[in-house]
Formats: C-alpha cells, structure tokens, sequence
C-alpha cells in the first residue's frame, strides 16, 4: 500500500463518526496530503472504500500518470464533476470542509446536486491527521529545517551593513532553491533597524546600517513540507538594552521548548514562554502567539496559543518562537522548528541562538 | 483626495445599486486596492460614508501609520470585530464577496450579528473597479513587465545546457528581488524537454539538454502589481516539426494581440488565437483559455476565453498566452502583458519573441 492509500484509508476510516459517506477535500494542502498533487486546481471526493481525485486539462497528464485512485480531468468546475460522481455514485450525505470552501462553490454545489443530497460540515477531517506526522514526513521536514538552514548561513556570509532589506531577502531565497527547495515557505521577512518591530515586515530597500537589529524568518518548501526558523543579529557591538531584549526573548524560548511534550497542553507551551517576558516586564510587548504546527503548510494544527485547548502528541511538529516589540525601537524573535517527542523534544533547527554581532 | 480615498468612493458609489449599506470586503487585493495595506491578515467594511479597515496586532503598528480609513487593531478574529462595528452602526444590509468568503467564515459572521441584519451576496463590486486601472496602475504594471523582462534577460545570459530546471527558477527569483520585485507574482515554471507540455510544469532537478526545448513562464510583482510573461527557446538547431509548432503558437498569438480593441469581445480574442492554431490542426493541443486580465492579482477579470462574455476596455491590462502541447513530445506557448487602448492595444512586454536557440 502506497503512503497515499494508507493516509486515505485512514481518512475514510473517519467517515462514519462524521455521519458523511464521502467527504469533499478542497483544502489543497490536505488534496496533497491524500493523493501526492501539488499544482493548484485539485478536489478529492473521498468515500469509505474508494476516492476520486478532479483536476483540470492544464493537469491532466501529470495527474494521470502519478495519482493512483480514480482521476478526473474536468474542462468544468471541478465541483461540478465532483456533483455528477455524487449523482451517479447515489451518495446522500457529503462532508466538505467548511474552512476550505468559499460561500458561491457551496452555493454552486447546493444547485448542482439532486435534492436529497446533504452537505454536512465536517472540517479537520484531515487536518486532524495531518497533526501528527509519519516517520517520512518527519524526515522530509527534516530535510526541509536543514536545507532552511544552511541557506540562511551561506546567505549571512555576505550580510554586513550597506546590504539592503531586499537583497538579503533575494539571496535567501535564491539560496534555498539552489540547494533544491520547491519554493519559498512565505515571503520571507528581512527587517532592520525599528523596523524589527514590526512582526511581519516586508523587506525595504532600506539598507542595513551600524547600530541596527536584523531580523530574518524564514522557510522553505521541500517536497511540499515547510520549515520555518527566525534569528536576530546585530550590526556592530549591541548597547545594553537590545542585549537585554534578546536575553529575555532567547530565555523565553528556551522555557517554552522545555515545556513541550507529548502530553503537555499547548496553552501550558505558550505560558512558559509568556511568563518569562512577565518578568522581565514584556509581556505587553509579545503580541502574537508562541508557535504552529507546520507540515504541507506553514500554519497549521496544532496552534500553541493563550486559550487553545490542543495537547502535543508525539510526531507533531511546532514552531516556537516568542517576541518582543518595541515600538520606535526595534523587535526579537527567536524561533525553531521542533518535533514532540514522548519524553520532550527535538529542536531539529541546527542554526547556533548565539546573538551575533556582524 | 488620495488615491485610496478616490477608489473608496468610487466603490461606496456601488453599493446603492447592490443595495447594500456597506460591503465586507475579503479579498486581500481588494483590500489592498481600497486600502494600500499589503499584509496577510485585513478585512475592509466599506459604507456609503465611512470605511472601516480591520487588521491584527502584527499588522497594527503599520496600519495606523499607513491607512487613512478608521483603523481597528482586533485581537479576535476580524469578522467578529467588524461584526461589532455593524451593530454600532446600525447597519441593517450588508454585502459580502461569496468568492472570497468561506463558510465558516460566513456563518461565524452570521451568528455575530444581530437578528434584522441580513448579508446579500454583492460579489465583483470591487473586482469590477480594478479591471480598468487608472494611469498610476498602468505605470506600475510597466515598471513590473520591464523588471521582469529584465530578470529574464540577466538570467538567460547564464543558460545552457547543463543548467538544472530549478537553478534557472531560483536565479529568476534572484534577478526579480535585486531589481527590487517584492516577491514572483507566481511560482516559476521552468520546464525542459518534453516537460514542456505540462502546461503548469514545476521546475525539477532536471538538467537542460542539446535538442530540449525550455519553456519559462514568469512574472513579477513589484509594488502590488503583478507582470507574466511566457518564452520558450531551443537547446541547439530545432528540428522542422519544433519550428513549425512554435510558428503556429507565434502567429497564434500575433493573431489574438491583432484582435485587442477597446469595444472587442474577450470571446473574439479568444476566437483570434484558437482559430490560427486550427488551421494548423493544433485546436485540441490548446487546453486552456487565452488570457487574463492582471493587476494585484496574477489573474484578475476580464477572463480571455471560450464562452466568455467580457467586453474590453481601453485601461484593461491582460496577457495573451496561447499555448499548444503535444504529450511526450513538447509544448510551446507565448505570452505577453498587453494594455488594451481605444484603437488597439500596446504590448507592454518588451523581450522579444524571436525563436532563440540557445
């Protein structure tokens, strides 16, 4: 049985307690995750003992070639071709992921099945499973973590102020395509200066001078799994205060880390981060929350996030990155890319949290 | 009045004939567009009077600055948020985009809102505006097209045979960056071989070789607007059936550029292209539409397709991109950004598309 049949006889097995006989997967990372599809147009119709993969013509080879269950090049909507196989399958009650599908395919879809027919919410079918990965997938984010890596070292080689936001940003992701990545994991954010501030900055032109903080995070996507890491430098010997910002924000990473396990709530991962900024006086200043699990996306289960109610498993594999923005004066974040294990974890991001000084 | 502001008002001006008093509006272009605001995370209430801009704390610090509208950093979800505004206002219609709201989100929103307060589905409000682009948008679309044309310039220089799919993607990516693109407008295809007749073809570790063809397909996005352009050259002296194929492709193409006119039907541009490749019985080797309308979005209306109904408009910017494929032989297809004027049309792509032979 191929990776693919087990994950599908695992998801059909799922069925029933949803009271669905088929599900519609329109999430395409979880079309991915059921039939090895990468391209941007697929659908799975996925019943208890067979599954139906639709895509369009400009996919149509490749599908036909590679997918194994039942493949469907459709010149229409795929939800359209989808609806007929309910039609012809008699199907009545169909789940579909209510996070995945937009308002007019749900509306289109209502019209084109026979009366009878009901769609049922049944979202993280898939998503469910995909929270804790195989041995492969954990290898393959493996994989991915070390290629994000190593392109961040031959990139910071050539880091020194004078380098603008941009270039730093090009270079990372010509790096990390070099070393075999599909693509880039998010548009990658390079910030400098006060702009370090900013969680989710945009590289500028502005270049990087003396006396300024550098943030970068990062990921790469290899064979459709993501990394995802964050590090903090410093042009120049760093004054007492951004030492002390990056010492509160590095502890706090440090406690989160040592609260994973398999077991441990992901709000109690959180806490351990967020009390530590208490302490040092910036908890008002961490404005997000401390991770995500990470796989065929680079958000999703579990979230490790004040009032979530997950618990780790073992073979989930999160972020941990807590930070601290100061407004006017500049940002940390440190993160890491780590895999749960019984007894802890693995911080499978090699890359040294040394604060260094370009 | 700033050129959000004008665009706010000419899209508050729609809202009568939708009857609606404000519209929610989803899509992140769209947001962008009414906006400035280029982040993952946004949502715009727009009335007939006031806009209302709804972003999360990572975004905050630059949205204040930035975004002119009432400015809401919400720490709950951003439908709840402006649920909230919605019952302060008083608002009894409210129009939502169906293509770019999902369901959960759509029924999150409707357990929010006070019972007297319907949603009425007024999708294309904004899409409508952004398919004419004002003089501003038509400069930053050129400035895109020539950043594109310029990276593939640069990396061309450096592809022979030997060169590896990805190497090349990766140094297109790079040429864009330090040109100062904020990102590819979509993932680079790169395809060697018979690969070429994957329309969507993602770039592997395959090394180009003597007699392959090589299909490029790129664009960037610089400012929020996006560029695309598609060139396919030869590893060595093309044999006649190569030639003839990318003749055909090329007339294909001449024909349907010939076709572009303010006043003139999506359909007959369509028509143009398709007919040419008939003649050269190539009709069933041309599995996807023409073109596209571009803009913040890669693929934005009018669509430039069999059955479509669009009429162009001088200020539109669309791509003509026939293409024919042949399974297991090769594929060629040749695509230019055209801004559609009152007589005719410009070509914004300036790279030429003489048949290269590397």
């Amino acid at each position: 049985m191929t990776e693919f049949e087990q994950r599908r006889k695992a998801a059909a097995g799922g069925l029933g307690a949803r009271k669905v006989q088929a599900l519609l997967v329109s999430s395409l990372a979880s079309v991915r995750y059921l039939t090895g599809y990468s391209g941007s147009n697929g659908l799975v119709l996925l019943g208890e003992s067979e599954a139906h993969f639709f895509t369009d013509p400009r996919y149509g080879l490749e599908a036909t070639q590679n997918i194994q269950c039942k493949v469907h090049v459709a010149k229409k909507p795929l939800l359209d071709e989808a609806a007929g196989v309910i039609k012809r399958k008699k199907l009545k009650k169909i789940g579909f992921e209510p996070a995945w599908m937009r308002v007019d395919e749900y509306r289109r879809l209502e019209e084109h099945l026979p009366s009878g027919v009901s769609l049922v919410a049944a979202g993280g079918l898939i998503e469910e499973l995909r929270k804790v990965k195989s041995m492969e997938e954990i290898e393959r984010i493996r994989r991915s973590v070390l290629l994000n890596s190593e392109a961040y070292a031959r990139t910071m080689r050539g880091v020194h102020p004078g380098v603008r936001e941009r270039e730093i940003a090009a270079e990372l992701g010509f790096q990390m395509r070099r070393l075999g990545a599909e693509k880039t994991a998010f548009d990658t954010i390079v910030a400098a200066g006060a702009r370090t501030a900013l969680p989710h900055a945009q590289p500028t032109g502005h270049r990087l001078a003396v006396n300024e903080l550098l943030l970068i995070d990062m990921g790469a996507c290899l064979d459709g799994y993501m990394s995802d890491m964050t590090r903090v430098c410093f042009a120049g010997a760093p004054p007492k205060r951004v030492t002390q910002l990056y010492r509160a924000v590095a502890e706090a990473q440090l406690a989160a880390i040592d609260a994973v396990r398999s077991g441990a709530t992901t709000v109690k991962v959180d806490g351990a981060a967020r009390s530590v900024l208490k302490g040092h006086g910036l908890e008002a200043a961490f404005v997000h929350s401390t991770g995500h699990g990470l796989g065929l996306e680079i958000h999703e289960g579990p979230r490790v996030a004040k009032k979530d109610k997950s618990k780790l498993k073992a073979g989930m594999v999160i972020t941990i990155e807590p930070g601290a923005y100061i407004e006017g004066f500049g940002g940390v974040r440190i993160e890491d890319t780590v895999l749960v294990t019984a007894n802890g974890c693995e911080v499978l991001t090699p890359t040294s949290k040394e604060f260094v000084n370009l």
